[in-house]
């Protein structure tokens, strides 16, 4: 087998420059039960509890887990492992007082075990706010002292390992196909007395959110975040996640926006309208697709997140649109940032915010979103948007969402990507 | 309509009680995006991302929340609402350096507009263990001191309310048929040279896992811990979730544990054999069932988690299995807790640990799985767990789970829960 050098696949590297940065002597992930990213991007996909990861500068990642139970969980992730038995899991069981100084006495024993002197550490991971406290407040007493390693965490893992895209093109393929579903529900449905029906009854965003997690889950992906299948002034709070009992009727909008995972995320919308759809509409569609393909353009290794919502901004002005530039705090118009990277966690950087720093510049490995959408709320509302998943390569970028930007989805059929 | 007094439904109450019992001026509930059970507790089924919650001491809780864009999400809850308006959060996002500095400044002034003076406060939430770092420094600085409110609030979601109940009670009955489901499938498996096939194909571990998600995904439910399906020795490890490429034998164990989420999770264990078992397993599970039965009829109210796990290795030792009494740490015989509180989170009170306090107590309103096994680890190894859902109501303890507990799938068809 030929070695095929990865340069982006270079996490240890990645932590010891982040250790650098910090001056801390070790980074110490703590996580509680339950989804960590940070945790995840030593261990994915392997299912852990309560575990914990210590690098040293200089040296491997660790990882320690606290029931004989994860034993074979833990030997799947390829790292150092610390056992229950080296952490000493039954004694700090038995003596330490509550769930915090428990897991103190685990990280103490954990850094001393990797050779880290008392000093600065970096810290990582999900844990509750309370035993994060108390965490702190016994090994301080140690001699311990601490950098938060929140925010360099996601820097280090912005741009994305050769396997990390290879996950995310996966997921993203299977939420094409959820797509293509969905549109093909609204197409096969017909209007009577002014709502939507399918299959002898009225259809429902219910309906079609269980047709999207059916089709994700045989797919091996969940939507832990959930998804958003607003319709009409549902879908003029960006955020609004749908009633499933409600009836879908012709001629509103519909937003569709799926963001489901497999060990990574992934994230696509498209707006539906099934039947003519009114001016307004077809208007907000032209426009924010013109924002789409603009942002497409302009969206390369070395540009910058808010240059780009700046340039979307400006575009939307002329069309008379308001904005978070021209009117802040809008809740009507274009009303939210340009994009987010995608990976472990389903918002990442590059950042498009305008305070960002170095997050702030597109580099190759980013993996990132583009989803311009005009909103309008209230009785009579709408929302409209639309966003591609983009892989920055060191040949450019490329798009990894192929599906049509139809409003009508009876045009879907016959559609390629443009 | 008449109203119907819950008397577990006093969330408030045990709120103020907590309050009480940790001297604190008020409950603070930062959380980052994703799940956080202490914030579901006052906002489930709603999908949120970055937002906090505050209980002044007597007060009302009230939901704070950083978009508009999630503002009917938010509304959807029912409770009070600090709007990002009212919290600022323009203007810390503009000024305050980091992540930790910008819910540092949230959090003080959704205090201030709840009329908190500068005290002690209680601290629960899932956040980044280094933002949590930032926070507390930066809240410090201003004169607030902190109480960890993490096990206090276990503590408080410990017995259910009847809406809970009502949940657990639905996603249970989904959990059992998919149960079900798999023994249709094991029971339609044959073997052909030593593997069990199905419709032309091997029948592989990951085939049941797709029929799992299937079935859960079209009920409406999420299975964020994952799940397992463990055959033979990988049975032999409890957390081992099973390789999905592994195709099933006859004669072997297949341990399938399944605890799916709907705004609540439930929990049911129950191990095949397709084929005449080995009298081993036979054994164990003959065992395992007689412990499990006996489990059910010292689950009551009044009883203690560590008194019922004393009698159950006391059970199991009577037959020769090694435990963790009779053998601290071992990882062959029985080498488990009995069980665990369900809620919110997969594992919640009541505790089953010996050192537990009030919360290893069982009591009327707990929701809790009773789940002994079995289990012999390395390359000839089998597991053998049986677990159950056993709701403690006013009038004794009522098992939830009513399915077969047969190891031969094919005697599922005809069996009625015993």
């Amino acid at each position: 087998m030929t070695a095929t050098a990865d340069p982006l696949n270079d996490r240890d590297a990645r932590v010891h420059a982040l250790l650098e940065g910090t001056e801390a002597r070790a980074l110490l992930i703590l996580s509680a039960a339950g989804d960590d990213p940070d945790r995840s991007w030593f261990t994915a996909p392997a299912k852990l509890g309560e575990t914990l990861v210590v690098v040293p500068a200089g040296g491997a990642a660790r990882l320690g887990f606290v029931t004989p139970m994860e034993r074979d969980e833990a030997a799947a992730t390829g790292l150092d492992l610390l056992t229950p038995e080296a952490l000493d899991v039954a004694r700090w069981s038995r003596d330490a007082q509550g769930a915090g100084a428990f897991l103190a006495d685990l990280a103490a024993q954990a850094l001393r075990l990797s050779g880290v002197a008392a000093g600065r550490i970096a810290l990582g991971g999900r844990l509750p706010f309370g035993t994060a406290r108390e965490v702190l407040t016994v090994l301080e007493r140690e001699g311990w002292s601490f950098v938060s390693a929140a925010e360099p965490l996601l820097r280090a893992r912005k741009r994305k390992s050769a396997a990390e895209i290879h996950e995310l093109r996966r997921v993203n393929k299977v939420v094409e196909r959820a797509f293509r579903r969905v549109a093909a529900l609204l197409a096969a449905a017909t209007a009577r007395a002014g709502e939507l029906w399918l299959e002898g009854e009225r259809l429902r965003v219910g309906r079609l959110k269980s047709e999207v997690a059916v089709l994700f889950a045989s797919a091996g992906l969940d939507q832990p975040r959930g998804n958003i299948l607003a319709p009409a002034e549902e879908g003029g709070v960006p955020h609004t996640s749908g009633t499933p009992d409600r009836v879908l009727l012709p001629r509103e909008t519909l937003i569709v926006d799926l963001f489901p995972r497999g060990w990574l995320f992934s994230d696509c919308t498209r707006t539906f309208c099934v039947g003519e759809a009114p001016e307004r509409v077809v208007r907000a569609h032209r426009d924010v697709l013109a924002a789409l393909k603009l942002a497409h353009a302009l969206a390369r290794p070395g540009a910058r997140g808010w240059d780009l919502q700046e340039r979307i901004c400006a575009h939307f002005a002329e069309s008379a649109h308001p904005t978070p530039i021209s009117s802040p705090g809008t809740v009507s118009g274009y009303v939210h940032g340009l994009g987010h990277g995608v990976g472990l966690e389903l918002h990442e950087f590059p950042s498009f915010k305008k305070d960002a720093g170095l997050e702030g510049e597109l580099e190759v490995g980013d993996v990132l979103t583009l989803e311009p959408g005009l909103y309008e709320p209230g009785a009579d509302g709408y929302g409209v948007r639309l966003e591609d998943l983009v892989c920055l390569g060191a040949d450019g970028a490329e798009t990894l969402t192929r599906i049509p930007y139809d409003l009508d989805p009876s045009a879907w059929d016959s559609a390629a990507h443009p």
